[in-house]
């Protein structure tokens, strides 16, 4: 059954989309993230699914993890994700390794929330943004599913969200970890989709 | 190595441990957590953790998943686990169903949160309260690993709490959900352990 | 020029109108409000924009202030208002004091939100159950002014919902800081009107 | 009686001192604001606070309202106060209006959080930073009196902040305005002080 969409009410949500998690030079690629990148081709489907948008009159909003040099959010009491961001000195304002790679780099009137929590409303201003202009739908694609993904699908859902993940869009430290959210946690708090199905909805308006 | 525990300063959460969710009579039982409960003799655990934690002068706080008649809260879009909720008619204020199994009764002067979404955190006053009492470390058990648990341990992990999963006090839909969560997932947003070490560590105080 | 209702996108709110604030009985009444109430006769204008909400199918919210023996929600850093409260014992959950008068009691079927801070917003589900029965227009009433009032539209405002202060149905400490606040500080939050306008709005729908 | 000031605990805020408003050449300046900041030396004296924080090992906040360009946050229902914001254009993120003036430029390693309400608080990072550096005690300096300083002391104390208004580093739309909320709401929510007790205490320590 096809997916509908209903365009002036959604967004399509780019989430932490990177240089320092996507690209293999990226402070943040030991995770493993990038080679899970690479491995499943997302730079290309992320480009496809960001045209299609566009091309549709869908609003994109990115979400990019930035901190302040000297990492002063951090300075308290830190989860062992973010003892991670730290060590690797990553995603730093105004660095390449913070910035969005130009293959997906936002057109000038396009959306930055940033934040630096696993999830994109926590903190930032998305919420208030999104309600200002009548959203209600989301599509999200970006990495990691367990952590951006999850958390911000968690957030979304219970703040009147529908959510819809665009799983090949997706990806996490290892496959076994993003199977295991697509297909068990996920559809909990909202849809799972596939990039294909969303631009055949958007094509078919 | 040994746990350590900082009394004043922290709290045991009993998160969702309600009659609707945990007895076999309950309106939630159909989700399989009841029998998740009792494979896994929770109840006696919880009685055990609650006690130890009462002896030491832990504070236990309760969270509870409580609606409204008629769902007034789910009136907009809902997430399909809320659906649940919804179609099962559970977790009513005043019901039984709503209300926390005798054998782990809050005593007069314990608090509880009512929550009605995955995080206990999200629209109640539980981090004000926490706040106002000191409290930066958080103990958690209940059900649903998945659900209440991850919520609870992503947003208070962002909020600055360290957060400790107290394993075998928590359980989900199946064996194979709990369990990934626990090894794969949780570890990113805190420690997690086991109610011995729990109860030895606030033994040994 | 009238005012116009969209009455299934908005709510009447009724602010900490609760005995021990608006009763000289009351634990609060020290502070003058119950005298100022009586002095306006805000009673009897609460249960006619009330009676005409309810005639018209507006919802009518109700946000008490609410706190748990003994006050652990107070227990940190408080500011001199809520002091104030401490310090008289007042609106303890489940006291008649807390109460709101049967003169204006809620229906079964309406909410009531519990808040122990200024804004009925600030850590409570009010935003949410606004939410998600699609509810953007606010109407207030109620005591103080200065202080639920006032926070309520300035939150309220923040979140999006356009604010009308009902000036009749509230009141303050004195008549020269209600006076204050209704002609110059509210005016930049919202809309400044009275009881018959709203009343006259409901009726000529 | 000599304020104390626990230093590392503390933060000074200095709040929408930007050009667009405190300058005469600013596009806010119509309101009234950009002249009794010249009127009552305001310049001087932020210099003299921030100089006396800086020397004392005192963090220096800096929260600006920063919009983007098209006013996107600005889309949906808007209080008059932003209207009137948007009508003149002011604050666009990237213009010397939004910048802070040379005369009180933050240093490099100092934090601004940028806003676009009338608190600090909503929809920020605030929060989450100072609780990550420890601080519990807030100086306010900045305009508007009755709006930013007036919701950041509200939403602060309602966090568990400790607030200080420095008055005389504060003004208003008029006068009357500020003296009304020096006198008479703000005491409700914290301490009105000045800035020559604020440098002695400093010096004092």
């Amino acid at each position: 059954m096809g997916l509908k969409i209903d365009i002036p009410k959604s967004a399509l949500l780019m989430l932490h989309c990177q240089n320092d998690i996507v690209k293999p030079e990226g402070k943040f690629a030991p995770s493993g993230i990038a080679d899970q990148v690479a491995k499943h081709n997302l730079m290309e489907k992320w480009m496809a699914v960001i045209k299609a948008s566009r091309d549709a009159g869908l609003r994109v909003v990115y979400v990019s993890n930035v901190f302040r040099p000297g990492f002063p959010e951090l300075a308290g009491r830190v989860f062992p994700l973010m003892r991670g961001t730290k060590e690797f000195g990553a995603f730093i304002r105004g660095t390449w390794g913070a910035a969005i790679p130009d293959e997906i780099k936002p057109l000038p009137d396009e959306i930055i929330i940033e934040n630096y929590n696993s999830s994109a409303f926590s903190y930032t201003d998305l919420d208030l943004i999104l309600r200002a202009n009548g959203i209600g739908y989301l599509f999200l694609a970006g990495v990691a599913t367990t952590f951006v993904v999850n958390s911000t699908a968690r957030y979304g859902a219970e703040l009147g969200y529908e959510i819809t993940v665009l799983e090949d869009c997706c990806t996490a430290f290892s496959d076994e970890m993003h199977d295991f959210e697509v297909t068990k946690v996920l559809p909990h708090f909202g849809t799972v989709s596939g990039s294909a199905d969303f631009m055949a909805a958007l094509a078919d308006r």
